[in-house]
């Protein structure tokens, strides 16, 4: 693997980018993290996230499974979400399913990070991640929060993006400096690297001035993590968080958030349940959006498509059938081999594009998404007991 | 395997059936096969069925994939689908996106068939499953529908259902009398036991009175064949033909047909893409019958919920999940494990029940869907060429 963060042949972020040890946090920010005994063999599970400059802005943005754990309904209910000061995460534990004593405990979490960081509970945003259905050993986690507390320093975010995985292979995390401002960012993947579904984390600093947090947020999530697929599955518990104090006086440079937010979602699908392959697949020609976005993920969600690009099967007819079927009831001029790139499924390389033209109007879509392989079935195959 | 045909739990044939040599057709009709080549080994690939009873009225139901094969096309274009006399069919090459050759092959076997047979081709339904994109070799296969003509036989419909199969692990047909009529119906499954996906076959044969053949057969596909998925993906080449010729002078007993399609359906399911286990999920208490529908497809589609069928892991968090994906956007009360009975999984038995109770109305759904295992993956990961 390359040192550059932005290694993926689809991130073009913008000029003049620098790079910086991604233990570092933007300036304002301090992270720590502690071991609680979530996780075996002594790994921390415990991450704390402080911003300490005078002003922040901030956005969060909730998973919508109407399943959503603890933490999720804590931060719908309960947390400023445009003033988030400070984050606690425990991985190990997904707090999902878990009742009243899970909603609780998660702003248990927010309350204890609070008093250990003077600040009101409301604004500390809390996430969890790792298994469902098991009610979270409190007392270990609140005095993981404590000891967590007493490590924050401001080339912490090592140790917290540490803290937050679960079997993710590699960490995700980066800092880099442009236009006078600086960013860090930890994220941690989503997939079934543990016997029950993981979470998709995202957490972004920046001494940049952002007007209008969930504006930009979400603008950059729309092409970023809402653009990729590990198995068509919307977890309990995904939680992304920009915290900007505009402390360096100059904006964010434009197009940096959106690459920095693609390229940790492109390693999250990367890293997905034992996938050794990324494909994109591009829609041209669709009739609206709405459907090149249905085409591009009936395509990408394909099981037959997914088994193909893990055993480099330039298969193009499965594509075909993909896009038939999401174009279901309609009469269709065949596809045929002619508008279906599939050339680079055969190829020995990490980032495989596909492509599908349609003949049926100016609109298009993509999605990145993650083969399907052995590993797959044998992560999700073990028994949780 | 039990020599009962209806050996599903999920199956209540009506009283009174009597089972017959599954080889044997229904009164007026009769079947033949022949090998053209397209299956190595020898093995027959072209088989066809013919009504000789002095009237018959027919119901024909096709995949409504946008991207349908040839012989789809000619079905809906060209063929008189409440007056289907014969049909013809052929195994190891599906005709899709193969152009206009493969509709004028289609066509052409539709002729051929004809032809032998004394039947104008308008009154002969076509049917092909096997590779896609793939040019049909049309004169062995003529060939082989002439020597299929010269094999038809009353007792013919065991070299039929053999004829249909592409790497199906055992042929799906049964012959039945009950209340005075005899039905014989012969299936092929869905799946990908080949490197393309195959396609889902059924040809049902009776004596008996039907009057409303597409209403009759549209309700009885409504709780079978509709009823099941393996991996969510719908074919090119699904067709089912329902041919009644009233000469008994009775009609169908009440549910017969049902509980036929149903044992096929589900036989198609085990059978599915290595598959070693059906589960079956019902959803109780939904807001609405299309909610019900969503949250049934959801769980028996999702991989989690697979996987965990394969590995007999009674995983109740991954069922909680894809509910909750499916009503994305909704605020629930937590499903939570006392609503769930994911216990089957963990028993060593081939059709697992699993139940959801939500709280929110009075609807109801069920699928019947396959586990996702190894062979899945090794099936469909290998090379085309």
């Amino acid at each position: 693997m390359s040192d550059a963060f932005f290694r993926s042949r689809w991130v073009s972020p913008p000029d003049g980018v620098e790079q910086l040890d991604s233990s570092r946090l933007a300036p304002g920010f301090r992270a720590g993290a502690a071991h609680c005994g979530l996780k075996g063999g002594g790994k921390t599970d415990v991450g704390l996230l402080v911003c300490e400059a005078p002003q922040v802005s901030s956005s969060l943005l909730l998973t919508r499974n109407a399943s959503a754990a603890a933490p999720i309904r804590v931060c719908r209910q309960r947390v400023d979400q445009g003033a988030v000061r400070a984050a606690v995460v425990n991985s190990g534990n997904a707090n999902a399913e878990t009742g009243e004593k899970g909603f609780a405990d998660a702003w248990a979490m927010c309350e204890e990070a609070g008093a250990k960081l003077g600040l009101d509970p409301s604004l500390v945003a809390v996430a969890e991640t790792g298994v469902i259905g098991v009610p979270l050993p409190i007392d270990a986690v609140l005095s993981g929060i404590g000891e967590a507390a007493g490590s924050l320093a401001a080339d912490g975010a090592g140790a917290f993006s540490d803290a937050i995985l679960t079997t993710d292979r590699w960490p995700k995390s980066c800092t880099l400096q442009a236009g006078g401002v600086t960013i860090s960012a930890q994220a941690k993947g989503a997939g079934m690297m543990q016997p029950d579904f993981a979470t998709m984390l995202c957490f972004v600093q920046t001494d940049a001035v952002v007007e209008d947090a969930d504006t930009v947020l979400r603008r950059a999530v729309e092409s970023s993590f809402e653009r990729v697929t590990v198995d068509g599955q919307m977890s309990t518990n995904d939680t992304v968080l920009l915290q900007a104090t505009g402390e360096a006086g100059a904006p964010l440079p434009a197009g940096l958030l959106e690459a920095v937010l693609l390229q940790l979602a492109i390693e999250i699908v990367a890293d997905g349940e034992g996938s050794v392959r990324v494909g994109r697949v591009q829609v041209e020609g669709a009739a609206s959006a709405a459907e090149a976005e249905r085409v591009a993920r009936a395509i990408a969600n394909s099981p037959l498509v997914k088994t193909a690009l893990f055993g480099r099967d330039p298969n193009w007819g499965r594509i075909a059938q993909a896009a038939g079927m999401a174009l279901a009831g309609e009469e269709l001029e065949e596809i045929g081999a002619d508008s279906i790139d599939a050339n680079e499924l055969g190829e020995d390389i990490a980032e495989a594009e596909i492509g599908l033209r349609l003949d049926r109007g100016e609109h298009r879509a993509h999605v990145f998404f993650s083969d399907l392989g052995y590993e797959y079935v044998r992560i999700n195959a073990e028994y949780t007991t």
